[in-house]
């Protein structure tokens, strides 16, 4: 959140300077989270006065708010305290995931303001179908954030896999290809609020938001550059290379859980064969286990009690995916020499079984010798990161970059 | 070549601007190949005036020189056509590789101007001998220089290796292990060159710098992301994204060649077991052949001899080799998704028996179902890059950037 981070020149174009130089005072206030008209302006390197006129009109579109006004109506005095708004603009997460979908309103201080989760098996379901039930719960978690006083000004979609442009190039495990996902969506969720203003929807891949999520929000300190892995019925991967998400040449990098651990393995639903989702996807690790490979959420809680009680079957089953995890995270960060793999989804849960075997195949395949198995740098995502979190905070995220952008939306919304 | 393409304000402080805005003119130049005064300022946004003064400067200390100037010594007319220098500064890249040294100078246009390789063979050779026997070999291309006017400025050390801060971390081909090699060859070359000036000394990774040739002076078109493979001894790799190399946290990325590929395989020099360069490397491709293992390139003009013959084995030991090839490039190419992947080294000229089947694997296990068998994403590389060019021109790179600071060096050289 940190591009842009001088005032432009007037040469520039007086409005697009204007705008720029909004964003630089709203995102200014959001990383101080409270500020006076005087340090904003120390801050960004614009005169005090050029501060208070923007500031005035990120308070009248109800982008920021002030707090120790006099009572006589001086707004703008020297010493008000500045804060993004905690109602008014937010932004609207929505993952579809195989098995569930998750619903977050996020407002612009980046907090998660509501919370709509709901299991259900969107495998083999129309795409219009999965995208309509989703466009349902979104509209109550909007109904949520209206009684907050919230009013969401876009929307992103977490979708588990390759996005492109609006669509999804292929889903495997949702069974989608070539499905127009913003558009469905966007009508969808236009024919739930009649009379309501159209949000802007956009989508991406679910892993690599819930990297972004891990980033923003989870503790990773200094680490700027690292591998996240979310196990699910999918395996999902992202990149996040100092702090921006790699994309890839066609916006299809991260795909970690397609890596081949097997030549001549199962085959995976992508059309290749032994992909690391066949050993440590969920169902994979289910199965290994013993347990009913469709159980779900309930199966995995199982699988982790069992391992817990020293259940021998479980134990084994969570070694073998460990020692492939290894093997391909090896590979991964041979190739990309990040500062830690971070393992989220219901790997986060199996940590404690997972991460022997494959902190010893890190320790034994990286050639820099870097990942010894104290390093430290094979860990658990937080609670905090999930894929729906980070839809909402990349919504804020571009709302701080160009407020002016989102403005209309904000006042009609 | 394209960093800071705008001309800094003034209130950046005279000397950084004026030190910046060299570099802007003497950039526009190269990258127009000749360029009259008045175009450089149409495409930099600077002043007739000041450009005027940028070039006398440029010209006074020899990074650029003008044609068409009248013999009243009328410089800076404005029908004068300006050139980067093809006498005078220019960049020393020096590979150390396993079985041979190959050292390059490039002039300011990027040509090519003096090589001299020699095949040697550097394994169990103490460093800094063999940085010894590199330097010897340098100052004699530093004499051929001479001869063509030419004075290196800086020297990159291409080396094969993990390279971080100067010293080489891990070389397991050349059984180098924590080597100060920047240092040792500084002190080398300044040893043959009583009186003159020091050099300034970096390294890098021979992969990554045969990357940047390939990018810089390769037939890739539009292509911007792409991974890189070198068939040597080793096995070499970088990553290129958006044109800038990928180097990792600590500069270690693009190690493709210990990705694993058989978790129990042959043990591997860097410690592991069953890495890509185990199956795919030079030694391993000739033995499979039924060849000496230690032929070295004669050994590889045979394979292609006998490969190109019919020959039943060796056709058989490059299909292995590309099966495997393609197997982990489908796993980078899942978590990378660049537009293409280059072969170098000796894999250039083996491609029409590693392609087919590095093909179909790729075509079988890449997610995103971009590389079928005819995309043309799986290429070999030009002829015109390799690590040592790469390596002086990017000496020449950073001359172009800030020519000032090696305006000294140049007077003395």
């Amino acid at each position: 959140m940190n591009s842009n981070p001088t005032p432009l020149e007037p040469k520039a174009g007086r409005e697009s300077v204007r705008r720029h130089n909004l964003s630089l005072v709203l995102r200014a206030v959001h990383e101080e989270g409270e500020a006076t008209r005087a340090k904003v302006a120390a801050r960004v390197g614009l005169t005090r006065a050029a501060v208070s006129s923007l500031v005035e009109q990120l308070l009248a579109s109800g982008f920021l708010t002030e707090s120790g006004k006099t009572f006589s109506g001086q707004a703008g005095r020297p010493g008000t305290v500045l804060k993004v708004a905690r109602t008014g603009p937010a932004g609207l997460g929505v993952e579809v995931n195989i098995d569930y979908v998750s619903v977050c309103v996020v407002d612009l201080a980046g907090t998660d303001r509501v919370r709509l989760t709901e299991h259900l098996d969107n495998r083999g379901v129309p795409p219009h179908e999965v995208l309509g039930r989703a466009a349902r719960i979104a509209g109550r978690a909007l109904e949520s954030a209206a009684e907050q006083e919230l009013r969401p000004v876009g929307v992103e979609l977490a979708l588990p896999g390759l996005v492109s442009a609006g669509t999804v190039r292929q889903a495997p495990n949702l069974g989608w290809s070539r499905v127009a996902a913003e558009d469905l969506f966007a009508r969808a969720l236009a024919g739930r609020r009649p009379g309501g203003p159209a949000l802007p929807v956009s989508a991406e891949n679910e892993a690599n938001l819930a990297a972004l999520a891990e980033l923003w929000f989870g503790g990773l300190g200094s680490v700027r550059t690292f591998l996240y892995l979310t196990g699910e019925i999918g395996v999902g991967g992202a990149v996040v290379l100092d702090g921006e998400l790699l994309r890839g040449a066609h916006g299809f990098a991260g795909e970690i859980g397609h890596v081949v651990v097997e030549p001549d393995g199962p085959e995976c639903r992508c059309g290749s064969r032994g992909c690391l989702e066949q050993y440590a996807g969920q169902s994979a690790l289910l199965r290994t286990a013993g347990l009913d490979e469709n159980a779900g959420a309930a199966g995995v809680a199982e699988l982790e009690r069992r391992a817990r009680d020293g259940d021998q079957r479980a134990m084994e089953a969570l070694e073998a995916a460990g020692a492939k995890l290894g093997r391909v995270l090896s590979g991964a960060v041979n190739l990309l020499d990040p500062d830690a793999v971070v393992l989220g989804g219901i790997y986060r849960g199996l940590m404690p079984w997972l991460s022997p075997a494959a902190g010893r195949e890190l320790t034994g395949r990286v050639v820099s010798g870097l990942w010894s198995r104290d390093s430290g740098r094979l860990r658990a995502s937080s609670l905090a990161g999930d894929a729906a979190r980070g839809a909402a905070a990349l919504v804020v995220r571009d709302v701080l970059a160009d407020p002016v952008a989102y403005a209309e939306v904000a006042r009609r919304a």
